[in-house]
């Protein structure tokens, strides 16, 4: 059999698969902030395209891509589905172990496929600015792209540390004609009353958030957008999953257990809620599982609650498993995987016993990327080295257990930005840190009344 | 019409294309750098397998590729070939533009095509470890990936001042395993005897060959590899022309004119030596366009004889292009076009009017690579940008003549560790070097007398 399955254009899913027709009782509705009334459609529309909004709540279960978005997603979709015969050969495991590859795309990882859209129905409402926010810079890069395919003016608000630390992410989104702003910076409210209070200030997700939602409520013609958690980005991200089960239509397999790496959920959404379909529906018996860091474990020792999407309180209130509004992780190399919060689908998936989650320390998480980078050449992001281990460690159990299986996962990104944490990793830097338990007690006190 | 054209790995072509076959007269043979007699095999032998001198000096037209070396290049083969519709119609073209996108390979460019070969046929011959040199990190990374996937220890020495510049190609080398070194380093002769004259040198092309080779000729289990110039490393690459001939196949279309960026020449020949065959047999009329900078115009202004590979004349003699072995060129961007010489192959199609050679200045250069990101997504290295302001000339010089042409080009790789260099373009600090006229007289007198 062929290494790499792949389809032509002309298979690339031309509907986006929406879960939420799927689930047994309806998504508990996101809270205004302030109020903590739900939240209508005009509330987000100072803020959202319609387009998405409507996405957002639809429940609808399949909903058409438009062809300008086909279009620009054929630049690296589909995406190859590998059959990970080096890793295999490695483990001496009677696994089957396949991987999707979303290192593909310009930006090098899955967040385009989420960006293109946005981008889309944003200008298609007569938007020609967007504002967002960055951690490590792979959403901001991602957007800056979709902004240069849609002539979209974005303005990204980078953490201050990682605008210092990671010169070349934020070079890339200049390249492709974003403008990317140090947060806190002073172009904004919030950003100036935290410069005021601490000239050194270095940032933080949730004042980058602040930032740009300001820039979007403030200017008619600006827009905000976001990278993960939400329904309308898992539904574009889609794409993933439903591309895989056309792969493993052409070689005749399907999996017994698909993997992903969850921060925000949209990668791990994005590949998994297509198999859930299956599981939901009753045709296939997979299971889901959901990887995240035990630094930052949200779905493994956090609460399923109503919580702030942000520090600042700023963003929708949404019932989530989080660890804490104000719950600042320890500085682990996976930058994508430190949100306290987690997407409303994901953790409705796992209150329903439809998802399974697990956490690894970031230590054997990199061991598996090495071993990964050796056997299968691809070099990963240190965020998807979570999704590489909780493969190895499935094919690992099928070799015990002596049983053939079928595994995948979802190689959601590449390394290329992220060679300093490897250099830890060398240099036998890296610190492994214990989610502290006592700081879920802490974060009890602190959920919104609702 | 999509936008990429795909192959399966079905149709992956399983023979290279030796266009030594098929040259008027045979090709002059490289010297001994002592003796200034040609070469023999023996020679050659102490520092390479056999398997690769006879590549080397082959006449047989079409080489089977060794389906272990098959199965590596599938990883990331056939690559894509692009209709670069985004840049189309950005230039308000008639001109259809190809290109053929080897970034998609682990290492990011078209490097490893050859480095799985070379360390495929030294593993054979019983050889472990491999010793090499690297200026700004694509070919040693190329071979540590190639070394991971054959069980061979690599050991690169890299130019001390990219060595420190660029951690992330070094890191990257290290994931596969690849060992880097510094260099002059205190682990070879050369090395020593350069760091005892000048402790705080910042390194050379030059003296990182002269330690690999030192390396390789005082170890029996080490041998060298070289990651351009030679026969046979073009030979490798022209499975990258071979893919693009089937890919015209598919939609009915041929290329008047190919285009890459010439360096050593490896991407360049590899793309245009399969065309060149079509031209030589009299089949087709193709024009074949080698870029090159103006700050090292080996083609456009280098003189035709026997030259050093290398400045310490270590390496054999061979009839090229040159621009003189002790030609420092200025510090332009791209590390990859800073060669005083050409692979002999490319430098005999000149002279035979067989291909044609055109310079420019590397800030239109840059112009042209962000012109591409904005409209076709994919960053380029700054080696590359010469290629798509090649075929941007070409779509222009269409439209002024209100002609349709079909334009192919070799976009050889990405430029995730080169943002450095677009930094400087958008701080509008690139400088823009001529080549100095009266350096050409200073190299005639230093050349070889044969």
């Amino acid at each position: 059999m062929e290494r790499k399955i792949t389809l032509t254009e002309k298979e690339m899913p031309k509907q986006w698969y929406n879960i939420l027709a799927d689930l047994s009782s309806p998504i508990d509705p996101p809270l205004h902030p302030v109020t903590l009334e739900p939240a209508t459609p005009d509330l987000l529309s100072a803020i959202f395209p319609m387009a998405l909004i409507e996405q957002e709540m639809s429940s609808q279960r399949w909903i058409d891509i438009p062809s300008e978005v086909m279009d620009k997603l054929s630049i690296w979709r589909p995406s190859p589905m590998y059959r990970a015969y080096g890793l295999e050969q490695a483990l001496g495991t009677p696994a089957k172990i396949y991987y999707k590859w979303e290192g593909v795309s310009p930006a090098g990882s899955h967040k385009p496929n989420t960006a293109i859209a946005q981008a889309y129905y944003n200008k298609k409402e007569g938007i020609n600015k967007l504002s967002t926010e960055t951690g490590a810079g792979q959403w901001g890069s991602s957007l800056s792209l979709a902004g240069s395919m849609f002539g979209i003016e974005v303005l990204v608000y980078m953490v201050k540390c990682s605008y210092d630390m990671k010169p070349s992410r934020r070079l890339m989104m200049e390249t492709w004609g974003g403008k990317c702003i140090s947060s806190p910076s002073n172009t904004t409210d919030s950003g100036r009353n935290i410069l005021k209070e601490d000239p050194n200030c270095p940032g933080s997700l949730g004042i980058a958030i602040s930032e740009a939602v300001e820039v979007a409520l403030k200017n008619k013609d600006t827009n905000y957008a976001l990278g993960s958690v939400l329904n309308h980005v898992l539904l574009h991200q889609s794409v993933i999953g439903l591309e895989c089960k056309e792969q493993f239509k052409k070689v005749g397999d399907y999996p017994d257990v698909v993997i992903g790496c969850v921060g925000g959920g949209s990668n791990f959404g994005g590949i998994a809620t297509p198999f859930a379909y299956d599981k939901i529906h009753g045709s296939k018996n997979v299971r889901l599982v959901a990887v995240e860091p035990t630094a930052c474990p949200t779905l493994t020792k956090g609460i399923y609650a109503y919580d702030y999407g942000d520090t600042a309180k700023m963003a929708p209130v949404v019932k989530m498993h989080t660890l804490g509004h104000d719950f600042v992780p320890a500085s682990i190399h996976a930058g994508g995987l430190r949100y306290h919060g987690m997407a409303p689908i994901v953790s409705k998936l796992v209150q329903e016993n439809l998802v399974e989650a697990v956490a690894y320390h970031q230590k054997p998480v990199f061991d598996a990327a090495i071993l990964f980078a050796k056997t299968e050449g691809h070099i990963v992001a240190p965020e998807t080295a979570h999704a590489v281990k909780g493969a190895i460690e499935e094919a690992l159990k099928a070799k015990e257990e002596g049983k053939e299986r079928t595994i995948l996962f979802n190689c959601s990104g590449h390394g290329h930005f992220d060679m300093t944490s490897y250099q830890k990793y060398f240099e036998n830097k890296l610190e492994d840190f214990e989610y502290p338990e006592d700081e879920i007690k802490k974060a009890l006190l602190k959920l919104p009344k609702v």
